[in-house]
């Protein structure tokens, strides 16, 4: 039987339905989502939660002249159905395919290009602005999570938005969720009053305040939560300068469609608080919202995901036991995570160490100052980030921590190619604006032992300190009982061989390590970035005819860019080649697709040292 | 006749004083600090403004045990007279002197180096939960402006400190005003809530809320203010978890003092609202405190600044003069600034283009993402900034603008030393960081024209271009009547010579100029870091037997590098000399001074090259 939605092509498409056959689409774009996403895997539960919002969005606006800008972009699937892209849908986060996130240059329907979080409002506001210098009367619409509003980027452009007073409506999409749980003072306020009586409340009166003019009583129904210690979730905004409208059920279309329609045309910065459930309609993803936020393929009919094949643990993993492994000996250790707890493996250590443990909340800016206070009081912080993410705390990086040469550490997940998440989440660039930092120690791990030696070495040096690993599993070694503290900045042979040195820094040691096998080269495991071994360098330089320096970080400032430095310093003069990342931003695919397509493989790392030695 | 200041080296001294002394003490504090500063030069106005909250804090809190967090410390002036340093003050600012700012290094009164802005409360909280921690009973008080409370990473602190509720006390020293106006919702908010009844009611109210369990009228008064669409200025901070107290007027030492007594020992996360006046007690910088906010030496029996004497013309002047010049013959032309107005020479822009002119408030992260969302609208953003600050922009400009490839222009001020300011203030690192980032234009012009042709050529370049230059004046130059539109890529020779080729990347092209002269070597202006000129440095390499590149920047990953890759790639073997900062924070002094002490002036380069040729 036809369905409603294989006529629906594009947005212009659903506005020719009737209001009430709405919630028959989004039956069918619910259904279509989870039959595509089950056989490609990718991101679940958040499109799932928002699927009668996009529908609704669509259906009011005059997309794409009115412009939407999703935060993030998790929740994005149904945007790209019924945005041309339906028919795709099964090739998204898959190398060709579709990009994993909203991306302009994909679609006309994709305004803003995402990935990181809380960017939405601030785009939105310089939309919003070229609008109105242009005279135009197109909309725009913000969509953005509970869990995003709590990064100060977001703040910032509020305050802002509030100040200038554009006609631009921001959508709080509240779940209750970021990818982890949320948490922070704001959310605990948000979750406080939708729960129970309190929202039932308010959800009635957010549906008065629809009406162009609020009744009194709706004032003195909010003056006596006020007295009772409540306040409506909205003040916040309003002190902020937006005319707050809502809560509203997320998950009923036509009250969606109804609350976008009376506010479309209002002037001014408006917020529409819309409270939905992240998984809603397929009954595993509500009950395990974490869980389904990224999934591998599954059979929907199976109420479980495939249990993940037991297999080499990742780098994350190795990070996650080798803090509980500390914190048991030591008090004074103490891990931040900016609202990555499982994606940086720290779910045990939450479990198990609960007061040395704080997720502050998709808050980068305020993780590393936070653990700069710590270190100042003689605590030990870990940092647990993103090597993309950590670009967002790169003042407070410098000016909070390596300025005062405290003892923090940055332990850098996701360095290097991470696959499937794209451009937004590879991490190309952390060797490059760490190194020219002053008082930072920089590591590159080889592997699983070493990036726990790495780990106590940093953690043990007095200073700041980076250890910067891979996404994914780790090349398998055995682990020592014990965990060896390195000699700052030295690095280890690991085959002498003749004519050509490689230089490895990094999880690219497999590779170097088949490269060197087969070319009979000499193979140094530099370990540190900085400070680098020079030592190492002016003995490679002097007894080799090629140094090779290795590093999944752009060639720009990188690791390979340090080694020259030295050879110029001393005057040394020998042949380099540097096999690093390109000087372009990298698309999505499979990890190790990406990997041999940029060259990083030991075949094409063989090739090009001897193309070099020609 | 002696007074009670000469008796107080520490606070213990103040501590053992009556509290009806202490308006005296405030008012020889002043004294001091007026007299110093107009003798010195330095930072006057914010300090006069926080002279009783000073001695309050001091008198209250067991300092140094309890922690006091200043945000940025242009107001720390009292604080440092009060912690035996008075006498040194009239070196501050000044080369071997006291810090600019509160500096760890300096005193152990001083919790946190700092210089940017709104880090107090991260710190404050890491401080505050360390304490907890240990069982200790220490206090920890953060110190924050309004104007630093606009910044994201404030509130992220205090979305965290509201969720994990630690005892601390946030000090909001609301002044309306941070160097430059304050702009933004919140701000607006507070000016609204504060100017006359309402301010007064409220005032009268916050002396109530002091008392422990607050009066039902109180509330029944609250309420009304929210049937008048009014709301209390510390409802955002109740709805971030925080008890909030206040207004009460700053410039009332006793009250200040019963105020901190009271809640001095209150559990959890507190916030004291504090209005006070910059340039309070000195009318002239009452009148105009912005003028006042740093000053030369001047007489303090007139009423004015000595005017500047004529000059030439700031770096900053330049490109304020270009934006009026481009923004004439160009509506698309939007100027951003992250409340730098009066630093990045847009005093005259803003007044004549206010419709092109937006002050975001201390707000980094949206200043950048925001000029993505009217790029993406075809308008053309400049944001101006200065380097240190930008740190603060890095995942927005990566993420958001490198990333998307938009046309926003980065004039970024304060690149290179900046002299009395110090390590928090030296652009020291943009062209490492920089330079990493696919996409990227960036330009270091040698004089003021070339900063013109630079601007232009980036305003024009479709895909984001930065312009950095260098705090203070440039050549004194002619400038011609039209600017140029540059080559991209491409550099310029302006001498010829042999043996020896100078490389010069920016402001010290002067010197480069002179030591080329002196040394008959070549002197290549390269203009661009990025993309660099590769022919210009492959025939230079071929046809000299040394390189000597110069830049205000670090050695790691810098411009000096980008030359030692380019040739690396193509296997030239030449020596090198890379003249740049060291890898090391920099001290305050005068520009000239520090410079001559890093071996950038002529004669050290003359000097450095001639050894490298031995």
């Amino acid at each position: 039987m036809k369905t409603l939605l294989d006529d629906i092509e594009l947005p212009t498409d659903l506005r020719r339905l009737q209001a009430r056959q709405l919630p028959q689409v989004c039956a069918e774009v619910r259904q279509f989502l989870l039959n595509s996403v089950s056989k490609s895997s990718g991101h679940l539960a958040s499109g799932l939660g928002t699927v009668e919002l996009t529908v609704a969005l669509h259906y009011v606006f005059n997309t794409p002249a009115d412009k939407l800008v999703w935060d993030v972009g998790h929740q994005a699937y149904p945007h790209k159905i019924l945005t041309g892209r339906k028919q795709q849908l099964h090739t998204i986060r898959q190398k060709d395919g579709l990009h994993p996130f909203p991306w302009a240059e994909e679609s006309p329907y994709d305004v803003l290009s995402v990935g990181h979080s809380s960017t939405s409002i601030s785009a939105a506001l310089g939309l919003a602005v070229a609008a109105e210098r242009r005279g135009s009367k197109e909309k725009t619409v913000a969509i953005i999570g509970d869990g995003a509003m709590t990064a100060g980027m977001a703040f910032e452009a509020m305050n802002h938005a509030g100040d200038i007073k554009p006609n631009m409506l921001v959508i709080l999409n509240d779940n209750d969720m970021s990818i982890s749980e949320n948490v922070g003072a704001l959310n605990r306020h948000f979750a406080r009053l939708l729960s129970g009586k309190v929202y039932t409340s308010l959800r009635e009166q957010g549906k008065k305040l629809l009406k162009p003019l609020p009744h009194i009583q709706n004032f003195a129904s909010r003056a006596e939560e006020h007295m009772k210690g409540m306040m409506s979730p909205g003040t916040i905004f309003e002190e902020l300068g937006f005319n707050y409208i809502g809560p509203i059920d997320g998950h009923d279309v036509e009250e969606v469609v109804e609350a976008l329609t009376n506010m479309r045309d209002l002037s001014g910065p408006q917020l529409l608080h819309v409270v939905t459930q992240k998984g809603k309609g397929y009954r595993p993803a509500e009950d395990d919202p974490i869980g389904y936020h990224g999934v591998p393929k599954f059979d929907p009919k199976l109420s479980q995901l495939p249990s993940k094949p037991p297999g080499i643990p990742s780098y994350s993993d190795v990070f996650g036991q080798w803090l509980c492994d500390t914190a048991d000996k030591d008090q004074l250790l103490m891990a931040i995570t900016p609202a990555m707890r499982e994606g940086s493996g720290m779910v045990n250590f939450s479990k198990q160490y609960p007061r040395q443990y704080f997720d502050v909340a998709i808050a980068e800016q305020h993780s590393v100052t936070y653990a700069a206070g710590l270190a100042i009081a003689g605590f030990k912080p870990v940092v647990a980030i993103y090597s993309t993410f950590l670009q967002r705390a790169y003042d407070q990086l410098i000016h909070d921590v390596a300025l005062q040469n405290l003892d923090v550490l940055f332990a850098i997940d996701r360095a290097g190619i991470v696959g499937a998440d794209g451009p937004t989440h590879q991490g190309a660039f952390d060797l490059s604006y760490l190194r020219c930092i002053p008082n930072m120690l920089v590591m590159t791990p080889g592997d699983e032992q070493e990036c726990r030696d790495m780990l106590k070495t940093g953690y043990d040096y007095s200073g700041p300190a980076a250890v910067r690993y891979p996404r994914g599993a780790g090349t398998g070694c055995q682990l020592r009982s014990e965990d060896k503290k390195l000699e700052i900045g030295k690095s280890r042979t690991l085959v002498k061989g003749q004519q050509v040195a490689l230089l490895n820094f990094g999880a690219l040691l497999p590779e170097c390590q088949q490269a060197a096998e087969q070319l009979d080269a000499t193979l140094i495991d530099m370990r540190f970035v900085k400070p680098i071994d020079e030592q190492a360098i002016i003995e490679a330089a002097q007894t080799h005819s090629l140094l090779v320096t290795v590093e999944e970080n752009v060639i720009q400032g990188g690791a390979g860019t340090a080694v020259l430095e030295v050879l110029a310093r001393h005057h040394l003069q020998v042949k380099t080649l540097a096999i690093g990342l390109p000087d372009s931003f990298i698309k999505h695919g499979g990890q190790e697709e990406i990997r041999t397509e940029l060259g990083l493989d030991a075949a094409a790392i063989i090739e090009r040292i001897k193309a070099s030695l020609d």
